[in-house]
C-alpha cells in the first residue's frame, strides 16, 4: 500500500483523458493534476522550450508527496522525457512507451501509424521506440496541427464538415499506407475517436496514448488503500474557466475552480 | 528628426502585418520587433495573464532606445493597454483606438462589426471606444477563435472548404446585423481578407487593425532621417523557424533567424 498521490501534467487539459482512465481503473488513487493553460500548446514549440516548461511542471508537482508522475502530454513525453527522467526522484511515466507496447501487441500486418503534434513527430521517438524493439515494423508518423485547436473549439462531431475535411486530408496517407494500428499520439485526439475511426475503417485499431499511460502507471506502482481517492486540479491560467472545458475531457462533472499556479516561478 | 527605433510586439507573428504597413509608409524608421512565440496565443488566456505577459514584452523592448511602442496585438491592446500605458516612459500605440477612429470615419449606416479573439471580445473595449465617442452607433462584436490556428496552418485561400465554412459560420450574424464596416480586430485576420470580403460582400469596408496602428504611430512621432531603417526581429521560441512564417505575414523575405529572448526573465 502506498497512499501517496500520483502527479499528472499536460500542456493544457488534454491530459485529463489520462485522468479519466485513471479514475476508471484506479479510483482509489489520489491525483494532483497540473494543466499549463497559461502556455498551452506545447506541440508547436521548439525542443528547448518544451524541456524548460516540462521541468517547471515537474518541479511544481514535486512539491507534493508523490509516488509517481505521469507526463500526460505526448509532446513533453517525446521531446523531454529522457532529459527530465534523470532529474526526478520518483518514477516518471510517459505516453510514448506504453502506446508503442500496445501498438506492437495489437498489429497484425506490422504497419503502425502515429499521429501527433509537430513537435512530437519531429522528435522521432515513436519510430525509435517501435522499431528499436522490432526493426521489421513499418512506421508512418504524421503531424496533425489543426486537431488540437479544433478539439478545443468543440469541432469533434460526426457530420461536421470542418473536422471531417481536416481528418480526411491529414489521414489519407495513413490509409494509403495500409496501417492496421494507429496511435493517437496526443491526449486531445481521443475526442476525435469517432471521426477518425469512421475514416480509417473498422479494421484499424486506435491506441489511446493517455489511457495507455494510465495503464502503465497502474501496473507499476504500489496501489493506495481501498476507498475513493481525491483529485486536485491546478492550472496556470483561467482557473474559473477550468470546469467547463475539463468536463469535456473527463466526461464527468468537475466541481469548483482549479488552483492557480505561477508556473514560471518553478 | 528622431532616429530612435520604434518597438513593436505581438503575442506571435501576426503583428508583422503592422510591421509590413510600417515598412510601406515609413521605410526610414528602424524597428525592433518582438514576437512572444514561446507563449502564443494570448487570445485564449485570462486578463491577468495577458497583462503580465504584456508588461514583460514592454520591459524587453524598453532595453532599446525607443521613441514609441506599438502593441500590434489586439488582445494585449484590449486587455492590458490601460494598465501598461501608465508604466511606460515612451508613447504606447495600440490597435483599438486607431481602428475605431477609422471605422467611425468610414461607416455610412452606423453599424460596425468587430471580430477578434475571445479575450478581445470579452474585454468590451471596442464597444466602449466606438460608442464612447458616438453613442448612436450600433456595434456588434464576435469572437472567432479558430481563425488564428487556421491562418497559422495556411488555411487562407479562397476555395478552401475549411476556412470558407468557418468564415460563414462565424460571420453570418455580422451579415444579418447589416454592418457596413468590419474591424479585423486581430493582426492575423488580414491574411483572411479575401475570404472574409467574399462572404461579407462588396458593400462592407474591412478595417485592418495592424495597419491602422501603423498609421497612428506615423502621424504621432517625429520621423527618422531619410534613408532605409533597419528592422531587427526577436522571438521567445524557435528562432530558426521564424523566417518562413514571418514571410507569410510580411509578404517580403526575411533573411536569417531572429534573436532568442527568455521573456519570463523580464
Amino acid at each position: 500500500m502506498d497512499n501517496r498521490a500520483i502527479g499528472v501534467f499536460d500542456s493544457g487539459l488534454g491530459g485529463l483523458t489520462a485522468v479519466r482512465r485513471m479514475h476508471e481503473i484506479m479510483p482509489e488513487e489520489s491525483i494532483i493534476y497540473f494543466g499549463d493553460t497559461g502556455r498551452v500548446p506545447y506541440g508547436t514549440r521548439g525542443r528547448d522550450t518544451i524541456i524548460k516548461y516540462t521541468l517547471q511542471d515537474i518541479n511544481f508537482l514535486m512539491q507534493y508527496d508523490l509516488k509517481a508522475i505521469v507526463v500526460a502530454c505526448n509532446t513533453a513525453s517525446a521531446a523531454a522525457l529522457d532529459t527530465v527522467r534523470g532529474e526526478c526522484p520518483v518514477p516518471v511515466f510517459g505516453t510514448v512507451e506504453p502506446s508503442c507496447d500496445k501498438a506492437r501487441s495489437v498489429t497484425k500486418n506490422g504497419r503502425i501509424g502515429v499521429i501527433g503534434t509537430a513537435a512530437t513527430v519531429r522528435s522521432g521517438v515513436f519510430e525509435r521506440s517501435l522499431c528499436g524493439a522490432e526493426p521489421a515494423l513499418h512506421v508512418r508518423t504524421l503531424a496533425c496541427p489543426l486537431f488540437v485547436p479544433l478539439v478545443e473549439n468543440g469541432r469533434v462531431q460526426r457530420g461536421d464538415i470542418v473536422i471531417e475535411t481536416v481528418v480526411r486530408e491529414y489521414l489519407q496517407p495513413m490509409r494509403d499506407a495500409g496501417v492496421d494500428t494507429l496511435i493517437l499520439g496526443c491526449t486531445h485526439y481521443p475526442l476525435l475517436r469517432d471521426v477518425i475511426a469512421d475514416f480509417m475503417g473498422g479494421g484499424v485499431t486506435l491506441v489511446d496514448s493517455g489511457a495507455e499511460a494510465a495503464n502503465a502507471v497502474r501496473r507499476a506502482v504500489a496501489p493506495a488503500a481501498d476507498g475513493a481517492g481525491k483529485t486536485r486540479y491546478f492550472v496556470s491560467d483561467d482557473p474559473a474557466g477550468f470546469s467547463q472545458l475539463a468536463s469535456l475531457f473527463l466526461q464527468e462533472d468537475v466541481s469548483g475552480p482549479a488552483g492557480l499556479v505561477d508556473i514560471s516561478a518553478y
